[in-house]
């Protein structure tokens, strides 16, 4: 499914391609506050600090992320007695941030405003740091459709609850619709290390994103519900007809924004129930949580491998 | 502004009026899981851990609503030594949750599908405790249009981006348009408790609510920008001149939701900064911390007054 060694290839490409927001007023800022993530540019040393980032890993709960950067910690052979991974953004409690060597680790809340924050910041805090060749990829749950529950889903397109490939925004008061651009040769990457592990399903297709967990996502147990259960199957049908395999609610904000900015960005979501089956997520606790860290192996096997091909370009 | 004891009044008018989602299927299920609560009506004994609410206060921030527990704790005479509010959703680090006697303090995160989220499962949680005359108020932080900062506003209307009072919706990939809902007598209540306190600058106005804090509220400073100074500036005017005294991220939801469902329901917001003199959130942390209690002490001062009246209805 994934040509042979595409990562080297990849690398190569995206040398030098320094972080760059399209706003050209960062720019000229003399000083630049982080708000969400109490960081300012007046009182934090942003290149000493991440200007070695080459990996962003985000996900909706702050706990989430920190266990990933200490997993990452393990993996790296960084997690040396006495080693700490504190949170960075420890001002607030808006988001959470890690960093491990080359990984920088970041929650981004539920939804596509609390992500769009996020994105924004993150990519300012790339700039300022002056970080080059920064690959994002986000690790999460969603609901599948015709999956078993545990598959992971590498997201191929990101598209609205219109089974289309755009992400709809209000600014100053007028609808922009942008298209949603996730990597294709990342996400290629990404499944040839699914193939390399063989530990669970894993599946290239499209992701639907969300503004809402029950009415739009077609559940019936909400406290709200307008439609019949015959409405929500022809729904959910007509979702996997279009190739749709798992719904969540931030894949096209960061699609959007990682895409305009031209960062190579990738979705990978475990699927926490069948949704063509259910719609309470009713698993124990033990086995939702071993279905959370699916996407975490899968993507620690990615920054791995793509470490060890850029300090032997040429597979000798 | 108010008149004398309409708190006296409102809360007869209401009284014995359970909480009731407007979902017929929720009264047929045999277990309901509120999965982003890590709560279950097979777990937890709903009418035993919730029936005496009549208050819930929401926020989006976990640690200020934690905050928000312990005063109302001291304010009601319930912070004994050894008193201790745990947080009812440790389970999981979505959202959070405190109880102090009759108020509910509970954390949205940040936007307008992260707070529907947290709506559905709490109308859900109030319904299977079996509460009646409950009240529901946000206490948060906005962006103010023309007001000092440190001013709090009480929301009149809450308006969508292009100044309508409606909240939009997706629901089975169809748009779905509900009018918001806020419970003017409440609004009123509020702004007669600010009077008696006279301690912050207070009014009483509509309040536009966006599903992101950059490009969707006209800021420069975002990693994308996509017009000039002058096309904020006439936009942030044509929003006051609509009676628009602040912009935040979930009041129509809430007022959307919780009208549906009959729950009279309120915003109360401080302004960080005047959007109209510039973008950043640059006040010094300690300002910060003070401008948001300001909502809390105005909604302590609603809380107290209301069970005082409550104890002596006919007002002797």
């Amino acid at each position: 499914m994934a040509s042979s060694g595409p990562q080297t290839k990849k690398h190569d490409n995206h040398s030098d391609h320094l972080v760059q927001p399209t706003n050209p007023n960062v720019a000229a800022m003399q000083e630049d506050v982080l708000y969400h993530f109490s960081l300012s540019t007046s009182t934090h040393d942003f290149p000493a600090m991440f200007g070695d980032v080459k990996f962003v890993c985000v996900g909706g709960s702050p706990t989430r992320m920190e266990a990933f950067a200490k997993y990452m910690a393990k993996e790296l052979g960084l997690d040396h007695p006495g080693a700490e991974y504190p949170n960075i953004c420890r001002g607030t409690d808006r988001y959470a941030m890690f960093k491990v060597g080359p990984v920088l680790s970041v929650s981004h809340g539920i939804g596509i405003p609390s992500t769009s924050i996020m994105l924004h910041e993150l990519i300012k805090l790339l700039y300022h740091a002056h970080c080059s060749d920064v690959t994002v990829i986000r690790i999460g749950t969603s609901g599948g459709i015709g999956l078993k529950p545990g598959s992971v889903v590498i997201t191929r397109q990101a598209v609205d609850a219109s089974f289309k490939p755009v992400f709809e925004q209000v600014v100053l008061g007028k609808r922009v619709v942008q298209r949603t651009h996730l990597d294709e040769e990342l996400a290629e990457e990404l499944m040839q290390c699914a193939l390399d592990l063989l530990e669970f399903p894993t599946v290239l297709g499209n992701t639907m994103c969300t503004s809402d967990f029950y009415e739009g996502q077609g559940r019936l147990d909400g406290a709200l519900c307008s439609y019949t259960e015959k409405d929500k199957q022809k729904y959910l049908q007509a979702a996997h007809s279009a190739g749709i395999c798992n719904i969540e609610m931030e894949s096209s904000v960061l699609a959007a924004i990682c895409g305009a900015c031209s960062i190579p960005v990738a979705v990978v979501c475990v699927t926490l129930l069948n949704r063509l089956e259910g719609d309470q997520v009713s698993s124990p606790h033990e086995v939702l949580v071993e279905y959370q860290q699916r996407p975490q192996r899968l993507v620690s096997h990615f920054i791995k491998k793509r470490l060890a091909a850029a300090q032997n370009p040429l597979n000798l």
